[in-house]
């Protein structure tokens, strides 16, 4: 079996989610699961995260079937991480009902042997202390280190997010978390401070409002792509970061254009990921949809 | 004298505003203020309005320097339309203090026998029923008549409000005006919408994140310009709609690729004006300020 080329570390979860096009309830989610599916369209993941003894044997059945490296998934004693959230008409803000963190709440993360050498790693959204300990296993520095995170961290524990982005190469954050972090109104100085951190590269994700990336002396802009039915939002930002890496894992370079044609990919997988519930419509998409609908991107853009 | 290239029909005010990096008040603001300076930059405008006997004189002064037809601009007995209002931290939010309507309670239009063969026609923010005075006046049907409109008349005339966008050939407002328009979350439906009601182009303005062009096969998008120091949103979308019309003006072509750069251009010259309070900022600024950050916008989308 070929080593994976990315491993991705985050939450694996059964959300229950209503928007105003639909509800599912205990649907397989989570950012590892999003980025890893994502990723998988590109390259030979690795998910690690924790299930606890109720998670639906099926579902991990599936991801393999994906190609996706599930041997770092521990299952614990306890119940699953359980989101539940809905969406109003404005399908940009996610409000939250019930976290049930089960065995999130005891997780000790331990990087496989067979996976220390991974060279691309992304660390999707849990606690900053876990996406550390993670990257303090790997055997030598990874080709590349990306880092995401939530507002519930930030808010709980500000320098452990910050101290996370510092040791990894890349800042990856939606727009509202840039700003809530660095204390700004302005996404051009947040990024600025990603940069600061020892960061080549800042990604902000800016949901439906598409996705900039920026090195010291470079912008870049990618729209969203212009979606008639967006179903359910969850998971949309994941399956660009894992799109993102699974580019950049595929292709081995991190030059600046290549890291744009890696934002357009992941741009184009959020999208997909967006007109279903869970990972519904990823799941009907190959990668010829894929590449056509980011052919669409630069005609879009054009001018 | 050259016969104006553009007729521009809008608010004409004394604007009162703190955002958190400064305060001005009393100075000059409105809609077709601002739309009519963007438009100088590129053709000769003319702007219709009223001001109050308390209108400082040396604003028209400054708008006739620059090239402007004032010869529609109605001094009446009152006092000038005055907007006072604040943003926080969220600039893409404006919060109104106090509106006084003042000269613009009576307002009515009239286009004046030099202006009735205009070719393009720009109805910035004001009631629906005096843009379609001001529509129903013209001579022969305007190369091009753009409406903008506001949350404001949405409530309180979306019967008026339709009606114009029919009776225009390009609907333009910002993305949560097309929202509550259209009642509908997703901007691609409301543009649609726009498109149905007999026009053949729908433009939608997203503040900080660009904007969105749709005809009935096509689409564009394009970034805001990344700006680290906003100071002041207020007239951003104005200033775009008036480079947007006066680009178009000078040219006088309405292809597809065309109405693209107009598109860019009229985002150049908001990023600009959103740089300063007031028009401070555009009035520092030459026509090569505009066309080197023009082509800036295209390195910056480039994949």
């Amino acid at each position: 079996m070929p080593a994976p080329d990315v491993l991705i570390v985050g939450s694996i979860a059964l959300d229950t989610i209503k928007t105003p096009f639909g509800k599912v309830k205990d649907a397989l989610g989570g950012s590892a699961v999003y980025a890893a599916y994502a990723a998988s369209f590109f390259c030979k993941p690795a998910i690690m995260g924790v299930v606890g003894k109720d998670f639906p044997k099926k579902h991990l059945k599936m991801l393999e079937a994906r190609g996706i490296d599930t041997s770092a998934v521990e299952v614990s004693k306890g119940k699953t991480f359980r989101w539940e959230g809905f969406y109003d008409f404005d399908l940009n803000i996610a409000h939250t009902k019930k976290t049930e963190l089960g065995v999130f709440k005891h997780f000790k993360p331990e990087v496989p042997e067979t996976l220390r050498n991974t060279g691309f790693v992304f660390l999707g959204n849990i606690s900053p202390k876990l996406q550390l300990s993670v990257l303090n296993q790997m055997e030598k520095k990874p080709e590349l280190a990306v880092s995401d995170t939530m507002n519930y961290w930030i808010c709980k524990d500000r320098k452990g997010v910050l101290e996370v982005v510092k040791k990894a190469d890349m800042g990856l954050m939606n727009d509202g978390e840039a700003r809530m972090l660095f204390r700004t109104g302005s996404l051009v100085k947040a990024a600025r401070e990603i940069l600061k951190l020892d960061s080549e590269f800042a990604v902000i994700k800016k949901g439906e409002h598409g996705c900039v990336l920026f090195t010291k002396d470079t912008h870049f802009a990618a729209p969203g792509y212009p979606l008639e039915n967006v179903l359910d939002p969850t998971g949309a930002g994941d399956s660009f970061a894992g799109a993102f890496m699974g580019y950049l894992a595929k292709t081995r370079s991190l030059t600046e254009p290549n890291l744009r044609k890696a934002v357009v990919y992941g741009s184009t997988v959020a999208s997909f990921a967006a007109e279903g519930f869970s990972l519904g419509n990823l799941r009907n998409k190959t990668f010829g949809d894929i590449e056509s609908r980011y052919l669409q991107f630069r005609k879009i853009v054009e001018f």
